[in-house]
């Protein structure tokens, strides 16, 4: 196992009913900015319920803040923020509102253009934030991170600011999800946990265990929450494992790759392509690219998630990467690029990009541009 | 799933020569009180890498916090701190010192006697307080509460006050622990995940699969570190076994049990047995007392954690109970109460305060003194 420090300070707010609870988790006297998506928030309740808490408070609203959130907006929200001398945000959507407001939080801290912010990496000068969750995906409303689009250089970049002071995630809220966000929700969630756990072997068998437990309930849980939205317990579930799949619990000490996302993040940037959908496809080219290297991993991965006893040990570690992208498809997921119209031409310049950027991912670092070029060759 | 609300704000550094990082995560200027057990700490080296570390500290030291943790000597801690103005405290040691020392955290903040502390039960107004931790078992390194026992009358009670703020779990201070306090560890971390585990099936896939996780990873790491203590791997991941098993994070949105606790906490109280090895005696007994009401989920238990599927139910039931009772003595605990010469007055004694103090426990507040009784029973 490796050293780690580890502290997440989110206090979690969860259930039926749990939204009237924000106010008590705000100080007197803020000024509140509420951030917003589009308009599904007026039509589940959501958008009713925070206002009726919010009652007594100077409150700013925000609207607009868009899936994959764009630097050209939250400028708009952070020159907003200043100007109504806002001390405490509150956002109010998926991981897309989240991000974004983590970005405005940071930005109405600092003088110069946000954009600055997101390619230095982090900062942590911020201001207090909380959210009120209405889609299980993205795991930002219990960790420091987001990630931020600019949409004149389609470009797509991760930053690291400052956990959620509490965040309230009330299961019902999701009922009225569509499928296809249900659907990207699981896989994104599905590959944050394979991000932590497919790397060096018998670093963690306490890890080991909580990742596979992750990817055991949300594979009992997807087939019913595909057909319909409406179960509570499953939901709620569903809502803990997107939470608890990306806020530390199942990092501790271990390597982590993240080949998957990096590459990922590019397919959105250059095709506004959903962030789970991206992964669909990505994950199982990266698997069978990288199968030698992550062959204890996959093996383990196959007999345990799936039950794969049988057969040569190339066999099992084909048919565990096969199982991994016949339950994406059985989410309705695309999992070839193909699917997504996506060609030649985007790998090139998927290529391009990393060659420039001198960047590498992975666990060890070895997942260069051309080794993604491989990735995005086994995706076809 | 039921509603909850979740914080944890402690701070784990963790990891081999971590201890030296302590100094970074006390405010300067605090007058720190260090407290201890025994002189272990200066045999295994821990005395002097803290001395190390808190260079440039005024630094008070209290010694002779002893196991399960009394009231008593904890006085004397208290009237030391305050004499001292101490502001800030650093627990050394196992779970009695930290517990200990959480009461003498809130005990600096009091002005009437500490025992009214711990008969009320919770107490917020606290000093802050670091640990390192020396002995994974309790939990109370990443916990708010603790248990305080008092001699004169032999009673022995949790209290909930504050959690640490950093915890420094080095897995190599393990190394030289007596081996029987590493069973006692053991049992200890697989009793506190059955008192959040054996309740309601159903209520949460995740939260069962994370408790399932630290079984299967105690079962599995058992055998060698009885054997030997000296695996840094295998003692890092029964150290986060013992943080995981008591934090809150496979209690999320889930019932909890605690009878097995409370029963072996009276059999400390009044024979002075190590906790870890009460809770050996109490627990097969609890569940062979509350075989109906448990029934579903000692049938997942048993399928998973022991692979038991063939045979009546009841035959798997017994099965899975005499599999965790076996698991117990092959740490080298007893298992039956006239292992401990403990017999029948005890349990009239036990049942006499239960029903004085007008409790029940359990996660339907049915276990009262007449189950109670009917546990030690079994416990024969």
């Amino acid at each position: 196992m490796e050293n780690f420090i580890f502290q997440n300070p989110t206090k979690l707010i969860f259930g039926k009913g749990m939204i009237a609870q924000l106010a008590k988790e705000i100080p007197a006297g803020k000024r509140v900015m509420v951030t917003f998506g589009g308009g599904s928030v007026k039509k589940n309740g959501v958008y009713d319920q925070v206002k009726e808490a919010l009652k007594g408070f100077d409150v700013t609203e925000f609207w607009g803040i868009e899936a994959n959130p764009k630097i050209e907006t939250l400028r708009k929200a952070i020159q907003l923020g200043k100007e109504k001398k806002v001390d405490f945000l509150l956002a109010v959507g998926g991981g897309s509102v989240l991000d974004g407001t983590k970005l405005i939080s940071a930005g109405l801290m600092y003088e110069g253009d946000a954009w600055d912010l997101v390619l230095k990496g982090s900062y942590r000068h911020t201001v207090p934030l909380g959210a009120v969750l209405t889609l299980p995906a993205t795991g930002s409303e219990m960790n420091s991170g987001a990630v931020i689009s600019r949409l004149e250089t389609a470009e797509k970049y991760p930053f690291y600011s400052n956990f959620p002071v509490f965040s309230v995630l009330d299961p019902t809220v999701t009922f009225s999800l569509p499928v296809y966000q249900v659907a990207c929700g699981i896989a994104d969630t599905f590959v944050h946990v394979m991000e932590q756990y497919m790397t060096t072997p018998g670093q963690s068998r306490l890890m080991d265990r909580w990742a596979e437990g992750i990817f055991h309930s949300l594979i009992e849980i997807a087939p019913e929450i595909i057909e319909r939205q409406d179960n509570y317990d499953k939901m709620a579930d569903f809502m803990l494992c997107a939470t608890m799949g990306l806020n530390g619990f199942i990092a501790l000490g271990v390597k982590q790759d993240w080949a998957t996302h990096m590459i990922g993040h590019e397919l959105t940037a250059l095709h506004g392509l959903t962030h789970g959908a991206t992964l669909a496809i990505v994950l199982p080219g990266l698997l069978r690219t990288l199968k030698e290297k992550k062959r204890a991993k996959l093996l383990q991965y196959g007999e345990r998630i799936w039950g794969i006893t049988e057969g040569s040990e190339e066999d099992r570690i084909e048919e565990a990467i096969a199982r991994t992208e016949a339950f994406f498809k059985s989410l309705g997921l695309p999992t070839r690029l193909g699917e997504a119209q996506i060609g030649e031409e985007t790998i090139r310049e998927i290529e391009r990009r990393f060659t420039e950027r001198k960047v590498a991912f992975g666990e060890d670092q070895d997942v260069t541009a051309a080794v993604a070029r491989q990735v995005l060759e086994n995706c076809k």
